[in-house]
């Protein structure tokens, strides 16, 4: 089963290696994490994709909470929350593909934020689900660069969160 | 001085425990770190953005392709890339702030993704300085959670890339 864990850290050194290790100690790979600075510069929050049993989850949240540096540990169960992640990708453009670029970023409401003679780089936003579906049409017109930042979630309306 | 690294893993448990260790054992903080697969689910591209002395990055960087798993390593150079993150803000909607979030939304090209009778969730995508500008005025209408992805980069036209 997929979770989505938002982990709340001081910002200290190895805090993040730490977390990592939980997982992987247990042999569960992270599909995705991103980690940056929240509005206080001294506290950071992470947002990990993991997949696995609930209760080895259960226990690898316990751990969390153990460990030095974080603050806090929520687990947001699916439908409950709002998430999104951004990917940037260049693609071939030629004429043929130019427009069915143009439409697809029309559709998914994206931006063009780089062109050059041969390629565009599109920027897209979305939920999983959206993402995957772009990919999906994206690949038979060339993707020549690729990158995502993983999921960030965040509860909807006025239920409690890290702040 | 700020640096941004593109690297490319194979998905393997611990490479990113590693990787963080690699950082937190020479006494680098990251200031931001993102990882999620590329179109190829077996490898994985991790953008990482920290603060440092160029020489120890420099040593930071073999050391990195030292490493078992890591594919491929990249030191983005500053005006080169296209950057961007993702944030989501959740802000206090009253009377008197709901004008002035909607103006903002809509000046920063932003979307509005959830709403409940006291709060407005916004997403925002764009690069370091104009989420730096767009949090600094968010900050005064009241943000109750808040949520970044941390930088994701592209070279910009047809410069090579992790792919």
């Amino acid at each position: 089963m997929r979770h989505t864990i938002s982990v709340l850290v001081e910002n200290e050194f190895g805090v993040l290696a730490r977390v990592a290790g939980l997982f992987s100690g247990r042999g569960f790979n992270i599909d995705s994490l991103s980690v940056a600075e929240t509005q206080d510069p001294t506290v950071s929050l992470m947002t990990i994709v993991t997949r696995g049993d609930d209760q080895i989850i259960e226990q690898i949240i316990k751990q969390l909470h153990k460990l030095v540096n974080v603050l806090k540990v929520t687990d947001l169960q699916e439908g409950e929350y709002i998430n999104r992640e951004l990917i940037l990708a260049k693609v071939n453009a030629t004429e043929q593909t130019k427009p069915e670029i143009l439409r697809l970023v029309d559709i998914f409401r994206g931006k063009i934020v780089d062109v050059s003679p041969k390629t565009y780089t599109i920027e897209i936003t979305g939920g999983e689900e959206k993402i995957r579906a772009l990919l999906d049409l994206l690949r038979p017109l060339g993707v020549k660069e690729f990158v995502r930042t993983g999921k960030v979630a965040m509860p909807r309306g006025l239920q409690g969160a890290p702040a």
